[in-house]
């Protein structure tokens, strides 16, 4: 059986019909809905000649056993955000999928490394705000214990959610036991960005994701009444909070790769008569180098300090999350532009600014590296998320370039 | 009996204890604690020799007849706003209270001419979001019937609130004989702001309400991920309204009594991982000036259309409310200047911000002014609104003279 990349887009198809409605994918992790797409998966699966299992994470694992134990990993994720799209997650998945049905249709069915895909489980923490959850706990990278008692809009704990789809968290660390001879970790994933399709390349090769400061940022000025206070008697919040936001972006400008982003402000009594007393405002900034991300958290402390003094106002700071940036393996990062090249004739190197479960994994010490994909208008999370079918097809065609590029390397190293 | 200035301070504290708790003035229109506060006023005007009654729109009048049919007019108005101040209108009912019993014990009983006080219905609108309903009535500015379906928090119509109280809203129009041979008209009121006590002068005179302009901005621009899409691939709708909150405060000040205010400013999908897509926010100009507001208006207009292309946004007006400015008559500025100064030695001329009663009988054509006393750091509208007990008692004292000097004023006229 030859690599059939239109058989992976006609299951994207098929999945999309299975577990979608008018606005979009509703694979949430965690619910019946997802439940439903895993057992479509595993009746794909069941007609390869590999192990399955799901691990104490839930993470569900299909190996392709070769003939060494050292193995190559490929993954994705099934679940998807609330009206999401078709591509984000089930694309690595299925991709994957194609690649296992060709590895066990060559070499009599023994490849010469160990082939495993793995579908993580509750990428997206769309329902309890814990993204990259099975990863982590594949990778020991955050303690899942302190998630436990998350809840959904209707109150339900994680805990309660995982044990109706057979989870324990306390388990969860055992889902660690996988990572046992795993020598590298590929991911391909569509960019959800707009930067490869404006420079006209179906694929990019992915350098790592970027660190992330999160943060909450407050301007206390003073409420007073929008007719009776004069200008220069205003302690105006959202004055110093309106600078803050554009600042933020010129912060970013000086750097090639970085963004900054505001993406809510909110305005307190908030009323169309009275000059503002509270903004709040949350941060978002990301870069792969994790100086410039310092520096550039450091412009945001001083530029906040600055634009309270001249509104007479003070501002406090408040940290959401952050996570440090996550370069992927230079070897890897080779192949993969090697790879990307032979099938499309031009790659683009670039940092992810999404967080992916590939940076779980490379924290845990694996050779990891992604493989993206042009999206269309750099639109995700949404139902109008989409990719040209000639480009998923090239997709998967490099990608499976890129797993037996992988497996050579893999067999170089022992 | 002279008139005596504590007494009305003392009274201002008896009606606060009475109609007002920890949160302040519990005095909101058409509720059983405004009607205790009028039916205790009510009590306070029995003891003078004066003809009370309830005009249409249940504006209170008392009325001491005096040699001539020309009438003065002092008003005020008792309702507040939830957890108000103890001044705000109050301040204005009971110094023309004791303004009425000087003149009823000076004249032998009978001033030169007539001398009306009111208690305003509903100044502030807190309820049904409709302000200076009852001198809208007076002065037939307004359509009333338009408003009869407004709704309070609880569903009840104003016309059902209303009828609870004795009004119908039909017969609103026969508030307007109350302007019979009425010939000038007088308020007192605290500040509400703080450029009085920034220039450390205790009163000040009123050229008038400022006209306001009123509107929603909202620019649109496009949802993006935070993480995946380059600074120069954004199209910011908060970056289009942040120039814009800080460029209205521009317009303002180039004018000397200009005020321009973004009193909300809100963010859609407003989450931190995503660029924003929608920003939505109020404006509100006031200046006395109408050629002024028009030229502040148009300048507002045109720097949102300049931030919508610089952000590759598109930006949509929608008219809230509007009035024109109302200037008050320039004799009675003059008469009050002088009044101001015989008692506290300097003056202050200024517009008001905040609007009032006074401007819908100005509107009306009856001639108008307002005295302003200081507000302690310019806060009204909460219960730690306050004016020192010293300058209280002047206002009333410089108020008193002010309406001797508009009586003899309209004597003149005839």
């Amino acid at each position: 059986m030859t690599l059939n990349p239109k058989r992976t887009v006609a299951e994207l198809k098929e999945l999309r019909s299975l577990t979608g409605d008018e606005n979009g994918a509703q694979r949430i992790a965690w619910t019946d809905t997802w439940l439903r797409a895993r057992e479509w998966f595993a009746k794909k699966l069941a007609e390869l000649p590999v192990e399955c299992h799901y691990d104490a994470a839930r993470n569900n694992w299909a190996t392709l056993r070769g003939a060494s134990e050292a193995c190559v990993l490929i993954g994705g994720h099934l679940d998807s955000v609330p009206n999401g799209g078709w591509l984000d997650g089930a694309l690595n998945v299925l991709a994957a999928l194609e690649i296992l049905r060709r590895f066990a249709s060559e070499f009599n069915g023994v490849p010469p490394v160990t082939i495993r895909l793995v579908d993580w489980a509750d990428e997206e923490g769309a329902r309890f705000g814990r993204s990259l959850l099975g990863s982590s706990a594949f990778a020991a990278a955050h303690s899942i214990a302190a998630d436990r008692s998350r809840t959904d809009r209707d109150g339900i704990t994680l805990e309660a959610a995982l044990r109706r789809c057979g989870a324990e968290i306390d388990r969860f660390p055992e889902a660690e036991r996988e990572r046992k001879n795993a020598r590298a970790y590929i991911e391909l994933h569509i960019e959800q960005g707009p930067v490869l399709e404006q420079l006209g390349l179906p694929l990019g090769v992915v350098l790592g994701t970027k660190g992330v400061e999160r943060h909450i940022v407050t301007f206390y000025g003073q409420e007073a009444h929008s007719g009776s206070t004069p200008m220069n008697a205003r302690r105006d919040a959202l004055g110093a909070g309106a600078k803050f936001a554009l600042e933020i972006r010129n912060i970013a400008r000086k750097r090639p790769d970085a963004v900054c982003t505001v993406g809510s402000l909110k305005t307190f009594p908030g009323i169309v008569t009275a000059v503002v007393g509270r903004c709040e405002l949350t941060l978002d900034q990301r870069d792969l180098d994790p100086d410039i991300l310092a520096e550039m958290f450091a412009e945001a402390r001083a530029a906040s300090q600055r634009f309270a003094e001249e509104e007479k106002c003070t501002v406090e700071w408040s940290h959401l999350w952050n996570i440090e940036p996550v370069p992927f393996h230079s070897d890897l990062i080779e192949l993969c532009d090697q790879a990307v090249r032979e099938l499309s004739g031009a790659s683009h190197r670039m940092p992810s600014g999404p967080l992916h479960d590939a940076a779980e994994v490379s924290r845990a010490g694996i050779p990891t590296v992604m493989m993206f994909v042009q999206s269309l208008r750099g639109i995700s999370h949404n139902k109008i998320e989409d990719t040209r079918e000639e480009h998923l097809e090239l997709a998967v065609s490099a990608f499976d370039r890129l797993a037996s590029k992988t497996v050579d390397w893999v067999l170089r190293q022992t």
